[in-house]
This record gives structure tokens, C-alpha cells and sequence, in this order.
């Protein structure tokens, strides 16, 4: 790709300019957005060598998690994606191959969720990188689900596997992409989390109290969903866990449940229902319930309190 | 700054979370907007060693300009700013002095424009980097200023000094700093460019025809605004540009009527008006008429056919 002009061009075979939710479309200073409905927002970097490596993500893995984990910040707010905007940081030792494979895949997973892609910058950069910020709307006369609106006793549930895609990340790090032979679910949990819309919008039908991206895991996660005036009892037997994190974490010595919980990237979702609620809640297809809301700041874990840190995206 | 939760709290100390434009401010999965009017929207990138050197950009200008560009497109539209989003790459050599400096002169200039940060990202990162997307909304019942509305006989006009960051820039790579001591205007102008927001609502009630923001050059972006279909008719001469434009093409034996056509990162105004709205459109204070829209593509400037091609940011 030599110019930015053969870039935007690239750019428009694959990603259409109109939508519903646009009153213009990218290529004028701004985009306009057609307002009317509140709006969510959430933005995410991408970066190589911090969120992924070229060695082992294909250029479609890239360019579908780029906007992957976008979508699931507006998952979490219980919301149907409808745009979003991207900066790309382009290293010049890219070829078109690439480019068509990363704009494909992604363009993909926009006309799944029926998002357009607004406007956007354009830059050379050393190493590959993806800045997205991204836009929802709450369906119908639902509200957004946010965080701390729970209450003792409530239910706590999550949607999507735990540690998976932590498993994942460090068999990529220690063999490389053939590493998906020994854990298949936990190295495509890495490479393409789903991001819940669909069940997202379900539990915000359901009446849910709160959602939750859980990007950091669990153990650090939970306590931004309380708040710090309440805890958690769980309960997260062994067996409950895909075998994928049970047969790393043997494998390398750690406790199965202490690597679930300390997760990290998982993209799973983190809810709360009030009591009465559950058996609505619970008919969400997918939902696993992992314990109860309590007065008492601190997680509890199959009866003991929890105390290691998670995963810090800054510290790595 | 060790933590991403110093950060947060350094961010939480110099943009306040709350706006009449917020439902919800930073901090969950994502940000709310509260809706009702169309919104503007424009992403872009601010990188070291691409956009800005830190050996000659301070902390402060670093800060100063990653918002002020993306203020810039809002202005373009003849709107008025009301939030961003930031991601945030962050070299782990950087000490807490340079990020005070660098979210008290953005926090600043975002508090004289009345934007909330709405939320963002934060990565580690081996160059510092900003991507920044703006929302602005139009004034009152007004609409947002496009490009493209030109008929032949529009009257062009731009505000701002156009190629006196180009000037700057230029200066800055081959003497550093202290190159501000020949040309103070081209260096503050490339440091420090000033988005022009009050006059962008100005000519929105004035009227006119469209309104874009001139980055790469006129001589690149004036095509752009007008559209395949149409060219300019462009009277410059020497003694209306800065004198800082006019003593640095001098000294590198450039034409400065070249130097201003070439331009890049002016971050000036390029409008047009019908020429029954030209007085009106006139009356806004740092306004200079240009020339004229023809039926003919191409630019002509003091009578002779521009061919020079502008700045390409993404060449660089």
C-alpha cells in the first residue's frame, strides 16, 4: 500500500459508507451521527507486541479482534453496536495481502453486528496498531446496563468461559501457534473472542441489574462491579470449567480454578440479577451462575477467601 | 507512573467526569451521550516521530496539540465541540512531570471549549502516541458545514496563515527549538495551532456554503473541497502572507506563494460563500478572500496553473 489514497480506496471496497445511524458518512471532516437516541461509547487500543504478536495472529485474526473487543465493551452495556471509528497505525512492510485479509475479516464482523465504520485516520508507524472507538445504542426503551447497581443477596452470573483465552495467551507465548493443537478452544479464545451482543440484549430484556465486560478477569473485575462497599460468594467447582483451562492449568501446576479466575482478556460478560429475577435470567441461553452478592467488601472462592491479583493490560 | 490506576487517578485530577453532554461519564464499559441533537465526529492520530519530535515538542505542546487537531475538525464543521475519547500509548520512560504537563495544557484547552473526556485507553507503548475522537453538535437550529456545495462564481476565502506551520515544521527539523528565535509565528503556528471554533460558528451563521479544514496543503485539500467537477480562480500575493512564510521561503530559496499553497498542518479554514452572502460572510473577523470558484477543474493561482502536490502525512 503505497499512498493513503490507494489505502481509502482499499478501505471503501470493503466497508460501505451508509447507514441508518449516519446523517454523513465518513470523508468530510466529521462524520454525523443521526442522534436522537442516547448513545454509548466506549474506545480500545489494539497494539502489536502489547495486545497481540504478528507471529502468531494471522492478519484476519488481527483485523477481526481489532474491533472485536470494541464490540464487546457495547455488549456489556446490554446495547446493539451500530459504528465506529478507527485510527490505523500502518508499518510500511505490510503488503496488500495483508491489508485486504485485515480489512476482510473485519469488514466481516461489522456487517454481522450491522456497524459502519464512521470516519478514521491514517499513519505510518513502526509496529502495527489499531485504535477503535466504537458506538451503541440500547434497544428499543431499554436502558444501559452499567456497573455497581447491585444489592446483597443478589445473583451473580457470567456469560462465556473463564481463563480460556488466558490459557490461550500463554501457549501462544511458550510454543507458537502450533500450540492450538494441544488447546484448540483456548487459542481460538485468544485469537477471536465472541463478543455477547445477542445475549447482552437478552439480559437487558430480562431485566438484569448490571453487565460487564470482564477484560482484566474475574478477580479484578468483580470488585469494579460491586463497588467497594460489597463482595462476593463464588462458586466454581473444577469441573464447571472448559477442559481446555483444566488441562493447562494441570499442565503447568496451577490450580484450575485460580487461573479462571485470574483470566484476563476472557470477553465474557459479568451480570447481577436480583433474586426473583433469576429464573428469567437464568433462561439466557449460555449463563453460568457463579454465586451471591454479599455486605462484606471481598470475594469468597468455594468457601476461601481469594486474594491474587489479575491481569494488568499496563503493568505487561 | 507505575499503575494504570495512577494514571486514571492523575486523568481523574485534571478532567472532571461530569457534562451536560454525559448520561454517563467515564469509568464503565463505556460512556454514555444523552442524544436528542446530531453529533459530529472525527478520529485522528497524534504520534511521535510521525506527527511531533519530542526533542523539540515540551510535554505541554504535546498535550496542547493531540486535542487542538481534533478540535480543528469539529470547528470545520462549523460546530461546536462538546467531548472526546482518548487512547493513550504511554512510553514507560516518561516521569510524572511530563504527564502533569501534558494533561494540564490538554485539560485546558479542553475546558476553554467545554469538552468532557468521556473515557478512553491506556497501553504501554514504545513511542508516546495519542488517538484522540472528537464529538462536537451544531449551533442552535444550524446545520454542520460540509464541503462540496460550490457553484461557479462562489467566493473562496480561508482564515489562518497558510504554510506558516509548514514553515515552523521545516525550521523545527533542521535547527530544533531554537529555531523559534528567527521565525516565532511558524514555530508557535506548527507547536501550538489554534483551532478556529468561534469563527467556524461565525460563518455557520453567516451562512456559507461549506467550511473544511485545511491539513494537508491547499493545494491538496482545495480539490477536496470542491469536488471533481469544479477548479479555483486564486489571487495570493506575497505581501498577504505571514511575514514568517515569506522570510523562510526567502532563505531556502522557495516561493512563498508556493510555501503557502503547499502548506501542511495549517489547520486554517478553507470556506466558500455565494457572492451575494460575500459581505456578510466578510464581516467575520480574520477572514481573507481568496478567489473564486470556476466550472473548470484545476487551480489557477496569479494567473498561472498550480501543479505542486501537497503534504501527505502518511508518505512522511
Amino acid at each position: 500500500m503505497k499512498s493513503e489514497e490507494q489505502f481509502l480506496e482499499l478501505i471503501d471496497t470493503y466497508f460501505p459508507r451508509d447507514h441508518k445511524f449516519l446523517a454523513l458518512g465518513r470523508g468530510d471532516d466529521c462524520a454525523v451521527f443521526t442522534g436522537g437516541k442516547e448513545m454509548c461509547v466506549s474506545s480500545d487500543l489494539f497494539l502489536e507486541d502489547v495486545h497481540f504478536r504478528r507471529d502468531y495472529f494471522t492478519a484476519e485474526d488481527i483485523g477481526y479482534k481489532a474491533l472485536a473487543v470494541n464490540i464487546s465493551d457495547i455488549a456489556a452495556m446490554g446495547a446493539h453496536p451500530v459504528a465506529f471509528t478507527m485510527d490505523l497505525m500502518a508499518p510500511a512492510d505490510l503488503d496488500d495481502a495483508f491489508w485486504n485479509g485485515f480489512f476482510k475479516s473485519m469488514s466481516m464482523l461489522a456487517r454481522q453486528n450491522d456497524m459502519v465504520l464512521a470516519g478514521g485516520d491514517l499513519s505510518r508507524a513502526d509496529k502495527l496498531g489499531v485504535s477503535i472507538t466504537a458506538f451503541g445504542t440500547a434497544p428499543g426503551s431499554k436502558r444501559f446496563l452499567t456497573r455497581g447497581n447491585c444489592a446483597p443477596g443478589d445473583i451473580l452470573f457470567t456469560v462465556g468461559d473463564l481463563g480460556l483465552a488466558r490459557a490461550g495467551l500463554m501457549t501462544l507465548e511458550a510454543v507458537g501457534i502450533k500450540g492450538r493443537e494441544a488447546f484448540p478452544a483456548a487459542v481460538l479464545a485468544h485469537l477471536r473472542p465472541k463478543p455477547k451482543v445477542l445475549v447482552g440484549t437478552l439480559l437487558n430484556a430480562a431485566g438484569v441489574k448490571g453487565l460487564m465486560d470482564v477484560s482484566d478477569g474475574l478477580a479484578r473485575d468483580l470488585p469494579r462491579f460491586l463497588g467497594p462497599e460489597l463482595g462476593a460468594d463464588i462458586t466454581m467447582p473444577t469441573e464447571t470449567l472448559n477442559g481446555n483451562v483444566i488441562a493447562f492449568a494441570l499442565g503447568v501446576g496451577a490450580d484450575p480454578v485460580e487461573v479462571a479466575m485470574l483470566g484476563g482478556e476472557d470477553y465474557a460478560l459479568l451480570g447481577a440479577c436480583a433474586p426473583e429475577d433469576s429464573d428469567k435470567t437464568k433462561s439466557v441461553p449460555g449463563l453460568t451462575i457463579i454465586g451471591t452478592v454479599t455486605d462484606n467488601p471481598g470475594i469468597i472462592v468455594n468457601g476461601t477467601p481469594f486474594q491474587a491479583e489479575g491481569f494488568d493490560h499496563f503493568d505487561k
